[in-house]
């Protein structure tokens, strides 16, 4: 049986996410691994029917996580400077359950020049010299970290890794989401076909 | 011994951390739990020298959740229309362990509308009819939660709790915090001294 990963990421919020979801299991199908998507459905146990819709989707992909060898997070900053909370929430449950967190993002600056760029606030000189402050006077952190060091600690923790690109299109480019397969496969032990 | 919980939030941010950690302790106290902060240091392996200061505070608050029986999130959204998403990384890792979570916030507007608000987007007429899309084409998650479904869903899948309250002050009322602590002490035992 080739090693399951859960496909963690704001990709389903994309017009296209049936598609999108399509484009990154074959992907992962290309390196060994089968790739669960959260909008997968499954057999779901009859006292899920009671649950409103939201509810049993959290139930679902609870069971999508439970079900796979190690997670592939898409990273990207969503509607901030960080990641999606979902896609933070299913880093942090998988790494609790010993599994290895592989990462990407389109995006690579690190956390704080992205802070301080959307909060208005000038670049620091000595970006990893001072303690550095957003305008409202909290604290951003500058450990040089691609984003919250919760997540950067999980996947250095957990044996994963992390695929940064520069990208022209935020949601567009696939190659850093091609390098972190590659790596889960080498982990995971997927085999290309 | 009392039940011990784990405080996750953006208050580590704050210009006064630190006093806000004991003041938030003290609150815990009263309703009988022992509150840990992620500031709070503890004994470390000797192999943890050797690691960068992020990672060492990474593993530090992984050994803080292990030791604790539920955890109390502050999800007062952060730099965006959702919650920090150190904290939601925490959230998930709390839930993976099969530990209650605790949540609470001084903004009491659901996700769509914060998400609309932030992306300058008229609020819907019928906010639970439509499927909302932010001007980017991106899905916004309509189910009249609070934030995103992995986070109240775990919330609720963890028989835990969610406290509200629509503050002046983002970061002083400490109103829906004690709210969160009350239910926490009254789900892990912990009882007024």
């Amino acid at each position: 049986m080739p090693p399951r990963v859960y496909l963690a990421g704001p990709d389903v919020f994309l017009p296209d996410a049936q598609a999108r979801a399509a484009t990154l299991k074959a992907i992962c199908a290309r390196h060994g691994l089968v790739a669960v998507s959260p909008l997968d459905e499954i057999a779901e146990p009859p006292e899920w029917a009671r649950l409103a819709e939201a509810a049993r989707l959290y139930r679902r992909n609870e069971a999508h996580m439970r079900s796979c060898a190690g997670i592939i997070a898409n990273l990207t900053p969503f509607r901030g400077p960080s990641a999606d909370v979902g896609t933070a929430f299913e880093v942090g449950f998988m790494r609790a359950l010993g599994r290895p967190v592989f990462a990407w993002s389109t995006v690579a600056e690190g956390l704080a020049t992205r802070t301080l760029m959307l909060a208005g606030a000038p670049a620091a000189d000595e970006p990893f010299a001072a303690e550095l402050r957003d305008p409202d006077g909290l604290l951003v952190e500058n450990f040089g970290l691609f984003d919250n060091l919760m997540l950067d600690g999980a996947i250095c923790a957990s044996g994963g890794g992390l695929a940064l690109a520069a990208s022209a299109a935020r949601w567009g480019d696939l190659g850093p989401f091609e390098t972190a397969v590659r790596a889960a496969a080498a982990c995971l032990g997927g085999r290309a076909a």
